[in-house]
């Protein structure tokens, strides 16, 4: 093989490396790839064509060798410690401004402390967030890159090239940010997509109980597929509801088990919020379901005719179908505020600086999250950049508004049918707690400085003063209720 | 001071410390204290009286030489590094056999580790969750020790005298198992009592919606704790409402600011469940919302007459009140339910072999979580050791049938009311999911599958084997549904 003329290296050729050596090709650039068992690495080359462009290398150090320099290698492997481990083989074979592109999920720590790790020999790693699945990864991809910006220069044309575009044709890659970044914004990407696919579900769910059957619910799926709601997931839905196993040629969809996996990123959110203080309950109802969907034998043991619930939703399908799109746009939305909450909370937390606007556009072609619902959140954040909170734009108020009383009436009756809708549920949770002025958890602060002393502000002195009462006999001597600052 | 003459040692004199101080000595341990800040020594020894069995100390050095052998020492300080730079310094004074109880709300990690430093000198550490407040240090807290067993005759007379009793006269102090069990038994407490102080105050502000003044809460909430809700968290409920401010004559509560506090274990709960994969929404919702109590501008800037809201709850105080004790019954018992799953998922995980009937008897007294709901939850997990989750408990499953229809009548009260109820909602949620033998995640699944190629079980088929369908026409010529075991 020639030296040095290889545009690009990837390394893991899974379903999404594949796919993206393939994106690349068909670009014109030419992919030295590599997997390590190489017998992967034979059966890619023999069954994909594209062959004067995708060269297939049998060790790293040829794949190393080919590479026009600074060399640029795209690591499609699976996070974790494999990571580590080709991370390590390479360091011996790469040079001073070589650029190697982590495109799986890692966790952004690791990304950041290999950052760190390779900076020591020259070596720039960049946390690429890739979404898109095995369709987006071979025909554009959303991408989401963050580390030392030098090494933006270097990739930008071969990542814009091979990404989705937007609808308005600019390219659904841009530099996310510093450090982890990247891999953050992909993070919460998934996380969003937890919830956006467990309100999907629950919406499904409870037309089916109120006895639509799955074609007249793809029919409802493909209608919110017109209209604000629409976005890869609605339509995904639709197709799948409509899909017959040919095996049976009944609906597959009845035939699936209600077992729904996840594989970190999803968790990770939740998890960052937590470490952050950012509230996302519906993100995390949506990971929780996931989890109780894997207790088979606890829910079949526990399921039972419901006590008291109705056994008809007292409404017809169009009826609810029409309460429901509303429903499930203000938990969409919802979802959406906490997401980006956590990116604020996040950018000012880790000093990312990171760009909202920028962040929607990326999301609104390839990836799994890409609807047309980001075209109003990338608006909102270029015209506001310090805009605190989703539920707080303009659009979102104005839309959200008439969208609630028909959302609270469907809730009460999947309530009333028994139902479960918890993603839905913690969505107006949401959006009631940050619409009070007053929330009743100035009980709670009582209740803590009742048993523990921890102490409370009081709303007529200034913020950061705090209070202690007596409020029990035993409170041993201490003024009624003493200033503590 | 005469030398090997102290029962105890007892470090750190803040208000947990010196209540527990005090309780030691009430009950004739001559304790040796010592804070870091000689000037609160001092402060503790002359206001605090029972001079003969409470015996400054101003040095480490000299408490330890002050105690009799095999040592034992209780640590009172702020969980963290204070731990550490503590543990260190008594490294050097401590010897082979001698025990050390961190009495604080140490994460369990943290105390595993210090526990295989301090074994490497022949020194046991106990982690012991202590829950009971400033009130109940003092007159008999709940303890959860656990660590090396070999530590417990040398401190159970000690702790089961100052612990709290149950109301059948057993001390509320038993060995809860190895590594950090103990405390983490005491973070899953608090986990619990976040859930538990939500509820209350999700109550609290709905029947204060619907007009009802402080007075009356206090009454209704004083009615409850007669029932199957009474516990020391609805007794100071009531005592709060009922407390007027010395300074204005009005009640205090409309005078305490909503933003409420938190300081780690409530947190490290909803953590470890993310972990281990155990759902637990409404112990998260707890956290949510005390996080959004903090967004103070926020709230204020979005608040706003609520789109669609009602008026009034269409409902009588007295009717609201008998649907919000079985609310909160429900909310309760789902509470405890994830938390105990919590715990048999953390036993499993960490081969802790945790008694749950053992924890629920602790419970029963001294800590804030005591209440009479315990009792049930002791019987069934005796009855059961297995059981797997406490909403399969014969109590549960006979109250709770008749509890579901009033709660969904309360929910969509409280949704028509437009007033946040997101950790009741979650109860239900989560009561909802595990009675269902088929949820809706079916449809994540084919998602999943559809978009990733993760796969998916059939029901027609054995658990294990996986399949994956070619949903759309890209699904390049793999066959219709193929199997991927």
């Amino acid at each position: 093989m020639a030296e040095m003329q290889n545009d690009v290296g990837l390394i893991g050729l899974a379903v999404m490396g594949a796919n993206l050596a393939r994106n690349l090709a068909d670009h014109g650039f030419r992919v030295a790839v590599y997997n390590r068992t190489s017998a992967v690495t034979r059966e890619f080359k023999s069954t994909t064509g594209r062959s004067e462009r995708l060269i297939p290398c049998y060790e790293l150090s040829a794949l190393v060798a080919s590479l026009t320099r600074p060399r640029r290698i795209l690591l499609m492997i699976k996070a974790g410690p494999a990571v580590d481990a080709v991370l390590r083989e390479l360091t011996g074979l790469l040079e001073p401004g070589d650029v190697v592109v982590d495109g799986g999920n890692s966790f952004f720590r690791d990304t950041e402390r290999r950052q760190q790790e390779l900076a020591a020999i020259g070596v720039m790693l960049v946390g690429a967030g890739i979404s898109g699945g095995a369709e987006g990864a071979l025909h554009g991809p959303a991408i989401m890159p963050g580390g030392d910006v030098r090494a933006w220069p270097l990739l930008r044309e071969l990542l814009q090239t091979i990404a989705a575009t937007a609808p308005d044709g600019a390219p659904c890659c841009e530099w996310v940010g510093p450090g982890g970044s990247g891999h953050y914004v992909k993070m919460v990407h998934n996380g969003i997509e937890y919830a956006e696919m467990e309100l999907l579900a629950e919406g499904y769910g409870l037309l089916r109980r109120a006895g639509v059957d799955n074609a007249d619910c793809a029919r409802i799926f493909a209608g919110y597929n017109r209209g604000r709601l629409a976005g890869y997931l609605p339509e995904i839905t639709a197709a799948v509801l409509i899909y017959r196993d040919p095996e049976t040629g009944a609906a597959l969809i009845d035939r699936i088990r209600d077992n729904a996996g996840s594989k970190g990123t999803g968790r990770w959110t939740v998890d960052s919020a937590l470490e952050l203080g950012v509230p996302v309950p519906t993100l995390a109802e949506a990971l929780f379901v996931r989890y109780a969907s894997g207790q088979v034998e606890l829910r079949e043991a526990l399921a039972q005719p419901d006590p008291g619930a109705a056994e008809s939703s007292g409404a017809s399908a169009e009826a609810l179908a029409s309460m429901l799109e509303p429903a499930l746009y203000v938990g969409k939305v919802c979802a959406y505020a906490q997401g980006f909450a956590l990116l604020k909370a996040a950018a000012a937390a880790y000093s990312w600086d990171l760009n909202c606007a920028a962040i929607a556009g990326i999301w609104r072609g390839g990836c799994i999250l890409r609807s047309v619902l980001l075209e109003p959140i990338r608006l909102a954040f270029q015209r506001q950049p310090g805009l605190e909170n989703l539920l707080a734009a303009e659009f979102a108020a104005a839309e959200l508004a008439p969208a609630l009383p028909p959302f609270r009436t469907l809730l009460g009756r999947a309530f009333a049918l028994g139902t479960p809708v918890p993603a839905l549920a913690s969505a107006l949770g949401y959006w009631e707690v940050l619409h009070s002025a007053q929330l009743p958890t100035n009980l709670v602060q009582a209740q803590r400085d009742y048993f523990g002393a921890h102490t409370f502000e009081r709303i007529d002195r200034p913020r950061g003063e705090f209070f202690h009462a007596a409020w029990s006999a035993a409170d041993d001597g201490r003024s009624d209720v003493s200033s503590r600052s």
